[in-house]
C-alpha cells in the first residue's frame, strides 16, 4: 500500500502544509492564516484541517499517512515534543506534539523552524549531499540550523544554531533578545529598516523616503533594497554595513565549525550583488584561510516552502525511512 | 597477552609521552625538549626515543603496543596524517603520521593538540559522561576543541574549534591570524601582558612594574595575575576586562552549539576569581538564558597532562577499545 507523510510549517501568520510521497515529491500543499488570537485549541484545529483537506487534494486517506512532521517557532523540545515559548503564538510549555497526534491519530515529530528549514535544504534544496552545512536565514530576524555529520545538532538542549545572536558589537545596538549588539540586531530586515529609519529622523536619506512618500515608518528592508538597486549612495551604504556585519559574524561560524556549505536564505539575502559582495568580502577577510578555502556559500534553494519540506524530511527520517537524494 | 598504548604530546619547546594499560591508566611518562632547530627527522627520532624509553620503564616490549595516538599543533588532517602547517616547528605538509609509524613499526593515529585535550578531558578528566561539550584553553593563545554527540568534531577540514578566532571586538587589535579584534586578541595571556605593557609605557602601572623591576617586556600574564591577586586595581582592571570579553566569546560559542559543559584550562584560568567571576557574569549577560541554564562550567582537570592523555585516547579509539569512563 502507497504511504505518505505531511510536512506542516507553523509560522505566526501562515500556516503552510504539504503532503508528499514516500520519495518526498509534494502531492498536494494547503495554506491558511494561523489566527493564533483565537487560542491553542482552534491552531490546532486549523492545522489538522490542513492536514485533512491536503490528503483530500490528493485523493489518499489520513490512514495512509504514516508521518506528520512539524515545524514550529521558539525554544521548544524535540524530545518531548513540547513548545517552551513562542512569543508569537502566545504559548508556554505546550504539549503540541501530542496534542497534534492526537486529533490526527497519526505519529507527529517536532522541530524548530529554523533547524526544519536546515533540514529541508539539505534533504532536497541547496545542501543536497554536503555532511557539514550551516543554514542561515536573514529576514525580519537572523536565524540558522545546524547539519553536523548529516543529522540536526541541537547540542544539549535543543537550541543550538542560534547565529542571530552571535556577538559582534560589544555595546552595540539593543537586540530583541535583551542583549546589544548581537548579529540579529546589526545585519537583520529589522535592523537595516532602523538605520533607515534613524537617516531619515535626521534630515537625510531622501533617496528612500520618497519611496514610501516620507513616512519613515514605512520603511522595510524591502524599500532600502530597492533604493541601493536604483543607485541610491546611502541605500547602499546601510545594505553595505548591514552586508559586512554579516560576513563578520559568518567568520566566526566558519572559524568554530568549518563547514563545507553555507546556505543562505530570507528575503534580505534576496537583495542581490549589492548584498552577497560585500558580504562574501568580510567574510574572506575575517575567516581563518583554511576555513574559509572549504566552504562554499549558496543560496537557499526551497523559499517559503524550506520549512514545510524540512517537515517532510523529518517525518520521513522519524519513520526510519531512506531519505531521498541521500546516500 | 596484555596490550599497552603510548600518547605522544608534541609541542614546539617539548615532548611528553605516556605509556598506558588498555585501562588508560598512566605506566610511564617521559618528557624531552623538541629542538625543532634541528630538523624533522630529528624530531621524529626524539619522539621515537621517548616511546621506546617509556616502554622501557615501564618493562614493555614495544610490539606490545597496540596504538599509538599523536597530538600536533597546527593545521592537520586526521584523514591523511599529514600536518598541513606547524609554524612553531617549521614544518610544512609533513606525512607525519605515516613516518612515525614506520620508524616505530606501530599503528599511528594523529590529531590537532586542542581537540586531544577536549578528548583527554572527555575521556578522563572534567568531561566524563558530557557528550556536548566544548573546550577551551587560555594561555599565550586561546584554543579549542569540540567533543559533539561523543566525538571530536573538527567540521569538513579538520579544523573546527577555533574559539580564538571567534570575533568580539570589530576593528579590535590586531591578532596572530592577521585579522583583528579576535578573542584571543583581547583575551589571551599575550592580550593580558600586552595591556599591562601598554600601561607601564604609559606611566602608570606601578604595581605591575615593581614585580618586574620596571622592566615592560619582562611582563607576562603571570605578573599582572599576581598584581591583581595582591589587591593592584590596575591589573584587576587588565584581567576583568580580559575576562569580561572571554565571557562575551564564550556567550557566542553557547548561542551556536548549547553545550552541556565548558571545560576551561590553560595557565590563565588558574587566575583564580578574579578571573572566574567577572567571566561569568560577562557569560551570563550575554547567552541565551536557555543556553545559559543549560551549561556547567567547570576547570579542566588533567593540567599539562591533558594532551598526552587524549593521545592515550585517541589511540585506543583508534583500535576500537572500549573506552574507559564512557558508557
Amino acid at each position: 500500500m502507497a504511504w505518505y507523510v505531511a510536512g506542516v510549517d507553523l509560522g505566526g501568520t501562515k500556516i503552510l502544509t504539504v503532503l508528499a510521497n514516500e520519495a518526498g515529491d509534494i502531492l498536494a500543499e494547503v495554506e491558511v492564516a494561523t489566527e493564533p488570537e483565537q487560542g491553542y485549541g482552534a491552531v490546532l484545529d486549523r492545522i489538522t484541517e490542513t492536514v485533512l483537506r491536503a490528503c483530500g487534494q490528493a485523493g489518499v486517506r489520513v490512514g495512509q499517512v504514516a508521518a506528520v512532521g512539524a515545524g514550529a517557532p521558539g525554544p521548544l523540545d524535540p524530545a518531548t515534543g513540547v513548545i517552551h515559548q513562542a512569543p508569537n503564538l502566545g504559548w508556554r510549555e505546550a504539549p503540541f506534539r501530542d496534542n497534534l497526534a492526537e486529533r490526527l491519530g497519526r505519529p507527529v515529530f517536532l522541530e524548530n523552524d529554523a533547524n526544519l528549514g536546515a533540514l529541508g535544504e539539505y534533504t532536497f534544496g541547496a545542501g543536497r549531499g554536503c555532511n557539514e552545512m550551516v543554514f542561515v536565514t536573514v529576514s525580519t530576524g537572523i536565524g540558522g540550523g545546524l547539519i553536523l555529520r548529516g543529522e540536526i545538532y541541537g547540542g544539549a538542549g535543543g537550541g543550538a544554531g542560534e547565529i542571530g545572536h552571535i556577538k559582534v558589537v560589544p555595546d552595540g545596538p539593543r537586540c530583541g533578545c535583551g542583549d546589544r549588539g548581537c548579529l540579529e540586531a546589526v545585519a537583520s530586515g529589522t535592523a537595516i529598516a532602523r538605520r533607515a529609519r534613524e537617516l531619515i529622523a535626521g534630515g537625510a536619506g531622501a533617496g528612500i523616503a520618497a519611496r514610501i512618500g516620507g513616512e519613515a515608518e514605512k520603511v522595510t528592508a524591502a524599500t532600502v533594497s530597492a533604493a541601493a538597486g536604483a543607485g541610491d549612495p546611502e541605500a547602499r551604504a546601510i545594505l553595505d554595513e548591514a552586508a559586512r556585519y554579516l560576513g563578520l559574524g559568518l567568520a566566526t561560524v566558519l572559524n568554530l565549525l568549518n563547514p563545507e556549505l553555507l546556505v543562505l536564505g530570507g528575503g534580505v539575502m534576496r537583495s542581490g550583488r549589492q548584498f552577497w559582495e560585500p558580504m562574501e568580502s568580510s567574510l574572506r577577510e575575517h575567516s581563518l584561510e583554511s576555513a574559509y578555502r572549504r566552504v562554499s556559500l549558496v543560496p537557499a534553494a526551497l523559499g517559503g516552502r524550506m520549512g514545510a519540506m524540512g517537515a517532510v524530511a523529518l517525518a520521513l527520517r522519524g519513520i526510519g525511512a531512506a531519505i531521498p537524494g541521500v546516500e
